[in-house]
């Protein structure tokens, strides 16, 4: 439960503040300036359901969690089929529990930070990207988006595997449709959204569409480290990991004394603990206290340029930022991880939308096969 | 009526011969042949609805009269949703009243060439291309397809408008799948599709679909011959002209003696006029008579290389050949003339497909305002 001043409390300039917080780029703040004191900010973030969500989703997460503390409506896009376009990251057969998992994932990570939910809505994108409307939709603005830019606006979200495919220009373009098919302001991605946003600001009144605004995250260091390969999965700190992992995990994350430069443990203070302490607070401030080297008395850190004075000076040394990281992040997990304990259904999605790699060939067999459909259970082909 | 023995008395060698005639190019003849004994093998052709189709329309359409009189079953593809697609040929409000055009024009040509219909059918392609088992499937194509490849596949079909657009690149896909949602052996098309073609048969089993036969009509220069603008509409042979104006689009046709190179009106006895002699003669041989220079008695061609020699040696003048497609293309074109003047409801939709400029213009404005949707009389868009 969040224990801040109910957004109607808040000042237009609070709103847009705690919205924009800690983002790396703005684009047409003014209109949602406009909006603020009029109705509620409709705004969107999509997350193509690809691999296994792992702690640093609580990045994103906190920021949905600000928009709604900010008395936005939010639409969380679980972006089943730009999941399938993304070359193989999703093989067919799991798509819908791929999609299944990722909500749960979602609505877990934001009850752990404890923001109200009711101005939250769950959109699967294949429940409207493979419409009539929306088909048509995308052949009018096909005729308006060249080549070039399509592949350019993808080319830093999907994975290459050699020559650009016809999948990689319709992944941006099917982006632009979805903020116009979730009727919002605005749309909310990281800095590696940055030129499908920059697209959909010069294409989408070309198609009759309002140009909406946004707001991108930067890019923010893994908790391990720019030394340990994120792509190890003995280092990615899994949702579901047990305390103790954790710790060890955070242990061996690199973490050099006064270097800020791609240090995943401030960040995820800057990103994570420190909004989520002002999320939680009673007078709407961030506040972590921890007791720095040579000290007695415990210092509480506000802001994170505070945070930065400290590490800087090395009051704050590796293993007190370890220690708060830790600390924050197994009591965020852990109330991730009590939800999933007690759904017995999200256990069952997630051995379905993560098999292991035998069943992915066995099903990959079957497919080849027979399936001819991304999506199952419409009706039947006509061909 | 055609006075061809019925297909059930040709032999497989006599289909494949009529099925084949004339083209440039056949890829997988041998699936043909091995269909041709079992059964009546189902052939399409897409004709993409955009300018006001011409005299030249007569050489595809003789193609599908040869396949009708084979046995073959046709589906002629009115692709309303390529014409769309192809830069700025179409307005998007004149696409359905095109599509309308398109089959009566079509219909007309072969009631003219006197073909039996009785396993010809029309399809649009709107009626199914927006579905979502479509729209799946070309998402599944899409990771299939590289850019490069769909782009040059369409780079001789559609209209280059500077630098390639998405567009050109679906174009392509949709096509494919047109092959697979028609339920066909074959594609006929234009030499022009080739690159399309080959793509179909290196990509279409990737995505679990059948590889199909490809049979290609050779470019047949313009009846206006080289030396005159084919984009001169007073130099192209409307399908409405009355005879008098055919007579005399003909006469200042470029028709060189001795030269065969780029010439139309060889081109059009060819391409048209033999086998529509063959089509309508009872011991299914072409027969074309004409009383060549300084001869007394006619001679009768049975087949072009015939001729050829005769052109070649001057003895069938430009004066002489320019006579025989005259008196061709007015009988043909006076069958299409008596049907449009019967068909109140063709001259309407003939006026809505092909409205003036100015019309055009002032729909446009009406567009931009208010349409989102390519196809009209769907159910609304819910963004």
């Amino acid at each position: 439960m969040s224990a801040l001043p109910s957004h109607q409390a808040l000042t237009v300039d609070q709103k847009y503040e705690l919205i924009t917080s800690n983002l790396q780029e703005v684009i047409r703040g003014d209109f949602i300036r406009e909006i603020l004191p009029v109705r509620p900010l409709k705004l969107y973030q999509g997350t193509a359901t690809t691999g296994r969500p792992h702690a640093a989703y609580f990045v994103p997460a906190i920021k949905i969690a600000q928009f709604l503390q900010a008395g936005c409506k939010v639409k969380v896009l679980l972006a089943d089929l730009h999941g399938f376009l993304d070359a193989d990251k999703v093989p067919e057969g799991v798509l819908e529990s791929r999609a299944q998992y990722y909500e749960r994932v979602i609505g877990a990570l934001l009850r752990a930070v404890g923001v109200k939910l009711d101005n939250l809505e769950f959109v699967r994108g294949s429940s409207y990207q493979l419409t009539p409307e929306f088909s048509s939709d995308l052949l009018r603005l096909s005729k308006r988006v060249s080549v070039h830019d399509a592949v350019k606006a993808s080319s830093q979200i999907v994975k290459s595997t050699g020559e650009p495919v016809m999948a990689d220009g319709i992944y941006p373009m099917m982006q632009l449709l979805d903020e116009e098919y979730l009727d919002v302001d605005a749309e909310f991605g990281g800095i590696e959204q940055r030129k499908t946003f920059a697209l959909a600001n010069d294409t989408m009144n070309k198609v009759g569409f309002k140009v909406r605004a946004h707001l991108m995250n930067p890019m923010v260091p893994g908790l391990a480290g720019g030394k340990i390969s994120s792509s190890d999965p003995k280092s990615k700190i899994d949702l579901v990991d047990d305390p103790e992992t954790i710790r060890k995990k955070i242990a061996k994350a690199y973490c050099a004394p006064r270097e800020l430069e791609g240090n995943g443990l401030l960040a995820f203070i800057q990103h994570v603990l420190l909004p989520y302490s002002q999320l939680q607070s009673q007078d709407g401030k961030a506040a972590i206290t921890a007791t720095l080297k040579d000290q007695s008395d415990p210092t509480t850190f506000t802001c994170f340029a505070e945070v930065v004075i400290a590490y800087e000076s090395d009051l704050l040394t590796p293993q007190l930022a370890k220690k708060i990281v830790e600390e924050g992040l197994v009591k965020l997990i852990t109330s991730v991880h009590q939800d999933f304990e007690a759904d017995t259904e999200w256990q069952r999605i997630s051995e379905a939308a993560y098999p292991d790699p035998n069943m992915i060939k066995a099903q990959k067999k079957q497919q080849n096969k027979n399936a001819n459909t991304v999506v199952p259970n419409h009706t039947e082909a006509s061909g």
